[in-house]
C-alpha cells in the first residue's frame, strides 16, 4: 500500500462534516454529516462487492463472504466524532479495513471464513452521552429501554434520531447470535498519545485499556462579598478546588498515572462574589486498579487537608468506574508476535474494549506525531497509515484462512 | 429608638421578595418584588407627611420641607438586592432614614433646610450589570444612551423595564440641578465584614472606599484527551488557572489586600477532555492604588511563571478600575467626631462613593456579626440597628439646622 493510494480513499471521506477553519469535525451520530459518512461507507463497500447490512443497533457491516456464516473475522471502528475532534479517531480504522480488503485480494488471499468491515455507531458518546453505545447495545452491556430515552443537548431522543434515519428503535438490544458468529475482532485506531512517536514506530499493538474512573468533588464554602470580606474570615471553596486541581496533576505524575480536571462548575460564578459552592470532575486512569484506587484516595486526602485549612467542606463521589480491559487472547498475542510492533497500553475506551469480553480481540495503533486527540491537531501521515493498512492486512490474512 | 420599634417597621418590609427557605432575597430592580418595595417606601413616606417624587433616573425621594430648596440634607440607600442576597444591604439605610425622620420630630428638631430620604435604583447592578446605576446616571458618570441599551440575562431592555414601571427612559441622564441643591449626603449601611464585631462596636464611620479593579485572565492551552495524553505532553490551562487562584489568595494576604477569583469559564468543560481554554476573573481591592497595582502585577507575574511551566499562554486585561474614594469632607469629619464611633475603610462600592465627588458625603456602618454580605447569612441585631438610627439622627440633627 502506497501513501498515495491511502490518501486517495482518505480524501473522499475527509471533507464530510468538517467545521470551518481548523475547527475539526462535527460528525455527531445520526446527524446529516454522520449520515453522509455512512452513505460513503455503503458506496465504498458496494464498489468492492461487499454485502452491506445494518444491524438492529444501527451498526453497519460490509461482508466479504456469508454474513450468516460462523467464525467471522471482523475489523473496523467508528465514523462519529467528538465536537471539533480530529478526522482520524474512528475513520482511520474504517478506511484501513476497506483498504485491507483490497490488499487481501491483491495478495491472492481467499478467506475460508466470513470477513467483515464494521462501523459502530455513537462510539464517542458525544451526542447522547453513552460512549460505545452501538457495541454496548450489541453485547447487552447497555439497556435498550434506557437507550431509547437518551436525549441530545437539544432534547432530541435517540429513538427519534434513529427513526428519522430509517431504523426501528424498538429493535435496539442485545445481538448474541451475531456475537457468537464472530471469531475475531481487530480495531485499528490512531494513537491518542505520543508513545509511538517517542520510540519512532509507525504501528503498535494494544496490551490493555487502563481502568478508568470519573469522580465528582463538591466543595462547599460560604458565599460572601469579594470586596469586603477579610481574607482571614473567608471560607472560599474555589481555593480548595484549585488546590485539588494541582494535587491531582502532581499525584498522577508521582503514580505514573493520568488525572485531569477538565470540568468545573462554580456558584454563583460572579466576579465580585466569593463562591458559595464549586464542583470539579476528576478523570483518573492508571495501569491497574490498585494504582487507580491509591491515586484517587491520595487526591481525595489532599482535598480534605486543604478543605480543613480553607474552612470548607469536600465530598467526593464516583460517577463511573470501568475496570481494566486486557487484550490477552490469541488474536492479540498473534498480532504482537507476527507484526513485530511494540506493545503498549492505552487510557481510552474503545468498541474493542467492549467486545473483548465476548470476542477474541486485538487493537492496532497508528502513530500520531502531535499526540493530540479529540482536537483538530490530531494527525497521522499517509505513509504511516499505509503501513497500518499493511499490518492490518497481515493480521487479517492470518486470521481469515 | 428601641429595638422593638425598629423591628416593627423592619418587619413590614422584610417579607417582600424573600426567596423560599433560607434563600435570601430576590429584589432585582424593576421586578415585581422591587416595585412592591418601592410602593412600601411611598406609603411609609406619605404616612409621615413627606412629599414623594421620582427623579428622571427612577430614584425615589421623600422630602421633609421644600424639594426645590437649596442646601438639602439627604440620607438613604437602595432597596434592590443581589440574587439571594441578605435583607439588610440597602434596605437598612432606607428604613433607618425613615425612622430618623420620626426621631428628629420626637426630639423637636425643626430643620432649617430641606431633608430627604432617598432610594437609589439598581445599586447592585445585579439585573443590568452596572452597579450604582441610579446615582451614576444622576451624577453624569454613566452615559444614558448606553443605559437604555442595557439588557438583563433574559434580554429585557432597561428602557422597557423602566417603561413598564411608568418611567420615561428618554429622560434618563445627568441631574446637575438636583445635585447642586444637595449640601450633604449620609448613607447608613450594614457592615460587609466583621471589623465592628471584632472591636465590639455597634456603629462605625467610613473613612474611604478602597480602590477596586476587575481583571480578566485568559489561559490558553492544548485541548486533548484526558485518558491518553501523557502528563508530560500536556499543556493544561486549568493548572495555570488553579495556580493563579491560589497565588491571588496568597499575594493578597501578604499585601493586606483583598483578591478573589469567584468566576471562571472553562472550554470545552468536559470530564474526559483536558481544557483548551480557561478564563478567570480577578476581583482585587487594596487600601491604596499603588498597593492595588503591586498586588495585581504580582499575581500576573505568578500566572506567567506557572504558564511557562505548563506550556500555556496567559493574557490579562483590566475590565474596570475604580479609584479610591475618601470620605474626607466636613460631613464625614463631623460624623467621626460627634458620634464617638470607630472609623474604618470598606472594600465595597456604594452610591455614597459615587456622590462623594459631588456632594459632602459620609457613610455609617452597622455591625454585622456574621460578617457575611451578599448572602442570606448577612445579619444585624435589632438593638444595633436601633443604635444606628440614633447615631444617624444625631448626625442629621447637626446637619439640617
Amino acid at each position: 500500500m502506497t501513501a498515495e493510494r491511502f490518501a486517495a480513499l482518505w480524501s473522499s471521506l475527509s471533507p464530510i462534516g468538517r467545521a470551518g477553519g481548523d475547527g475539526g469535525y462535527l460528525r455527531h451520530s445520526w446527524t446529516d454529516a454522520d449520515l453522509v459518512c455512512r452513505e460513503w461507507f455503503v458506496e465504498e463497500a458496494l464498489d468492492r462487492d461487499l454485502e452491506v447490512e445494518i444491524d438492529r443497533n444501527g451498526n453497519l457491516w460490509a461482508w466479504w463472504g456469508e454474513p450468516e456464516g460462523a467464525g467471522a473475522v471482523v475489523t473496523g471502528s467508528h465514523l462519529d466524532s467528538v465536537p471539533h475532534g480530529g478526522g482520524y479517531d474512528g475513520p482511520l480504522g474504517v478506511v484501513s479495513g476497506l483498504l485491507a480488503v483490497d490488499r487481501l485480494r491483491e495478495r491472492g488471499v481467499t478467506p475460508t471464513r466470513p470477513l467483515a468491515v464494521v462501523v459502530f455507531t455513537e462510539e464517542e458518546g458525544a451526542r447522547f452521552g453513552v460512549p460505545c453505545l452501538g457495541s454496548r447495545l450489541m453485547t447487552g452491556a447497555f439497556d435498550p429501554a434506557k437507550a431509547v430515552r437518551l436525549r441530545d443537548r437539544d432534547g432530541v431522543l435517540l429513538a427519534d434520531a434513529m427513526g428519522r434515519a430509517g431504523l426501528d428503535p424498538d429493535r435496539l438490544g442485545p445481538d448474541p447470535e451475531r456475537l457468537n458468529r464472530m471469531a475475531a475482532f481487530v480495531e485499528l485506531h490512531i494513537e491518542q498519545g505520543r508513545a509511538l512517536d517517542h520510540i519512532d514506530a509507525p504501528v503498535g499493538v494494544a496490551s490493555a485499556i487502563w481502568p478508568h474512573g470519573r469522580y465528582r468533588f463538591d466543595f462547599a464554602g460560604q458565599g460572601n462579598h469579594a470586596g469586603t470580606t477579610r481574607m482571614s474570615d473567608r471560607h472560599d471553596p474555589m481555593l480548595t478546588l484549585a488546590h485539588t486541581v494541582l494535587a491531582a496533576d502532581e499525584v498522577a505524575r508521582l503514580h505514573g498515572a493520568h488525572a485531569t480536571v477538565g470540568r468545573v462548575d462554580v456558584a454563583p460564578n460572579a466576579t465580585n462574589a466569593i463562591a458559595a459552592h464549586a464542583s470539579a470532575w476528576l478523570d483518573a486512569r492508571a495501569a491497574d486498579e490498585s494504582t487507580l484506587e491509591r491515586l484517587v484516595e491520595t487526591i481525595h486526602q489532599r482535598a480534605e487537608e486543604r478543605a480543613r485549612l480553607d474552612g470548607t467542606r469536600v465530598a467526593m463521589a464516583a460517577e463511573s468506574l470501568t475496570g481494566e480491559v486486557e487484550f490477552a487472547g490469541n488474536v492479540s498475542r498473534l498480532a504482537a508476535k507476527e507484526l513485530g510492533a511494540p506493545v503498549l497500553p492505552t487510557g481510552a475506551g474503545h468498541d474493542a474494549g467492549v467486545l473483548a469480553g465476548h470476542v477474541d480481540t486485538a487493537m492496532l495503533f497508528v502513530r500520531n506525531p502531535t499526540g493530540v486527540s479529540h482536537a483538530p491537531q490530531e494527525s497521522a501521515s499517509a505513509a504511516d497509515c499505509a503501513v497500518g493498512v499493511e499490518r492490518l492486512t497481515d493480521l487479517l490474512a492470518r486470521l481469515c484462512q
